[in-house]
């Protein structure tokens, strides 16, 4: 499968399709610039959302054959409490709040990409080693930046991939669509931007003096969390 | 009820206990504080996380019996679509990326509020005009800068409540915490803030050039999304 939708009717919503948009290139783009991913899972009593950092890794043909990857303790929580290994994962970045001459109209923009299906844990450990170095260098390349994993780091960690082949993109740009009845009402309509940002490195309190900022972290510095 | 939690287990993770916090008062601030919840349900064919707008209501004691709400299409396709009402409300905040001395202790610093419950559907107009106010004015004041809704209008807006009764809060902030063996190593540690800020106001390109921006919405300008 080397499309990553319309591949299944489940990540098509029925409301708001006109704003879906189903380019692979959009997909990676939202992903890429996602810091981190609201994973769902069903335990026996009810679903269950929790925040998990990500990593993306493309396939032999692109990013339609691609996976998410996901690690930690928390996916070892959720793993043990779900019925299954079906999940569910949302990467959101807000954009602005939209506002109408109705409130009816008010709203957000936003990019947002939802991916469904099974997680499956990378057991081999040079696999695994790949995975987290993906996952590490999501929002930017540290993984190099820190000694290298231990054998006994990589086998308490477990990592989740989820392939990519049911994901949707979704987006909402521009001003607000009001009612024509209100148009030459008194009434203001507009966007108001949200921007994310990194700040500068903030040494550790316990960093001994001669241990310089590595280049990766300093370029994050002062950089656009969410470029489009 | 009148405590936010522990009230359930089903709130308590058991790993990262020692980041758990129980404050009512915690799980307000960063409701109030977050901008949208990923709300999860559990549909015959898996679990669907989809982001959404939202708002917190205080009850007659406070925030342990209250609510949060939500409302829109999205909410009426989850309806349709779940087998259930059950549903778990996330809201995240990060605070930064935290790089630590080895891969294995990178982490994110985050605030973030995990509400499970069933969600009803408000029927009541008078009801849900309150509970439309709520949402809409969660970031900033704009229910009163637009036209009143019409009758029409709410009855075409579904507005679900969650109650607050099964809400945790999770924190993690502050320096990495890397292991002893790494402290003297040449390996860099600390943290890179994220930080979330409203811009300026720019007004539709369809609005009158009479029409000013309310004081609601160029208070939000410059402002900080996640207020600590």
């Amino acid at each position: 499968m080397t499309e990553v939708a319309p591949a299944s009717p489940r990540t098509t919503l029925r409301r708001g399709a006109n704003r879906a948009v189903y380019e692979r290139d959009r997909v990676r783009a939202i992903l890429d610039a996602g810091v981190i991913a609201h994973v769902g899972v069903t335990t026996d009593d009810g679903p269950i959302v929790l925040p998990m950092a990500y990593g993306v890794r493309a396939g032999e043909t692109g990013i339609g054959d691609g996976e998410i990857l996901v690690h930690g303790a928390l996916a070892n929580a959720m793993l043990r409490a779900g019925r299954s290994l079906d999940v569910c994962l949302t990467v959101t970045i807000v954009d602005g709040l939209v506002v109408a001459r109705s409130p009816f109209h008010n709203s957000m923009n936003y990019r947002s990409v939802v991916v469904r299906g099974v997680a499956t844990a990378i057991d081999d450990p040079d696999e695994k080693a790949v995975a987290l170095r993906v996952i590490n260098d999501h929002v930017a390349p540290i993984w190099d930046t820190a000694r290298p994993p231990s054998a006994s780091d990589l086998k308490k960690t477990l990592v989740l991939r989820v392939p990519l082949a049911e994901a949707s993109a979704k987006v909402r740009d521009g001003d607000p669509i009001d009612d024509d009845v209100d148009m030459d009402g008194p009434h203001w309509a507009g966007v108001v931007p949200l921007t994310t940002t990194w700040g500068t490195p903030c040494p550790a309190a316990d960093l001994a003096d001669d241990v310089v900022v590595p280049d990766a972290v300093r370029a994050l510095g002062g950089a656009d969390a969410h470029p489009h």
